[in-house]
């Protein structure tokens, strides 16, 4: 399953995504793909490089659909996440690939990584979120 | 130790916490407290609930001030942090406690819990930073 | 609710807790407590001090009677759990405070803290948790 | 850089292997092999399937000696391991395979996967550890 294109670039044009710079790619078949081209507001407390939680926030997002390319039509909540920090920030833009590893009736565990341009990984994840109903809290539009 | 009243007065007129709708109020002996009361454009998917990833970027911003606090001549850097979403983010604003637990050498452990004004936790995190040069990546001001 | 004395007792002569030298003392209202007095041959690579696994063994067991006084006819099972080792653990015997901070459906989160005969902690774990149906795999008789 | 057949053999005698069923294979340019053929007394509360304990304590074994692989002469510490269990660990001997994903100075980053006989991924771990002198505490002979 894949979300199409035209939701894409409809999600795209969010408030959150303009503000931090993310922009994502695809989602299909349990992965996704996007990419962080940090504004400067949040490139904090060392210019050039965007705050851990706006690198947790790219790796959260970009978890989120590929869950949500396993069902398109509800919506997901992250229950918890792990993230390392192997490298600082410095070289963006960065590239976050996602991919759901298992999913157990609506538990679906996801791992992502992120990199910069050089292709280096600034951030890995682990993460474990719930497939959740479309009106819910959370529930991308 | 402390940061004085000025430094975080100065701290707290950033890009960041300023497009995000942090303040930090207080860095003391191992403990930082901050409040979240988020802009709009940082409510997304859901109006009037900010994103988890602004949710991490709270916990981990008042963990560094908790480490800072512990060396306020230095600098800090998150190794990793992991974060829990126990109930929706509804009711704002939010406010975050974090904690110092043990520091070994320049690795400092953390714990950090984020509340509703109902005093409601919307995230728990746990994480390990590393005392760093004040000179290096991630150094607040 | 909470777990009979009765039940309790059952449980200790368990293979896997006489092996490594586990012993609930209570579970009750959400909390559990248990003591950890290592065996030799799971205290290595260094004599005296149970290897970090041992630790996270008891630390996510008395989290999972946390849990079951919260539902005593259930089973359960973790989910994922983050595990700190701050200090060396030197000098036992060990106790283990496991508390649930809030249940959402039949998923539970629990915070535990492990600490050393001088009352230092010697592990932190933060995890997740799911009730599941009592006959299912990972059921505690 | 790798750890030799000889030394590998010495260590798989050691009482904590031997009460569980761990065997290392290899560990050699950053990752490392190992083997859980589960002892009895180490799989409850459900015959056949080892604690969730004892699936840690293979995967954070078998990172230390991917850690090793980097620094043979040293000795190694979990800082952190966060641990996710997406399916029941009903099919064994389970195999595991763990790899250091970055270096930073003394600060090793690791993932790992355990696997049952029929190749599915029964625990994800991810993990910081630190490498310290060969004296210390923790450090395998």
């Amino acid at each position: 399953m894949e979300l199409s294109a035209d939701r894409i670039a409809k999600l795209n044009v969010n408030p959150l995504y303009k503000t931090i710079g993310i922009e994502l790619h695809e989602a299909q078949d349990g992965s996704a793909r996007s990419t962080l081209s940090p504004n400067p507001q949040v490139c904090w407390p060392t210019p050039g490089q965007p705050h851990g939680g706006i690198l947790f926030t790219v790796i959260d997002t970009t978890m989120a659909f590929a869950v949500l390319s396993l069902a398109p039509d509800r919506g997901c909540a992250t229950v918890d996440c792990s993230i390392q920090y192997p490298t600082p920030a410095r070289h963006g833009p960065f590239s976050c690939l996602a991919t759901t590893t298992h999913q157990s009736g609506r538990t679906v565990f996801v791992r992502a990584e992120l990199r910069d341009v050089r292709n280096t990984v600034v951030a890995f994840g682990q993460a474990t979120f719930r497939i959740i109903e479309p009106k819910a809290a959370g529930t991308p539009p």
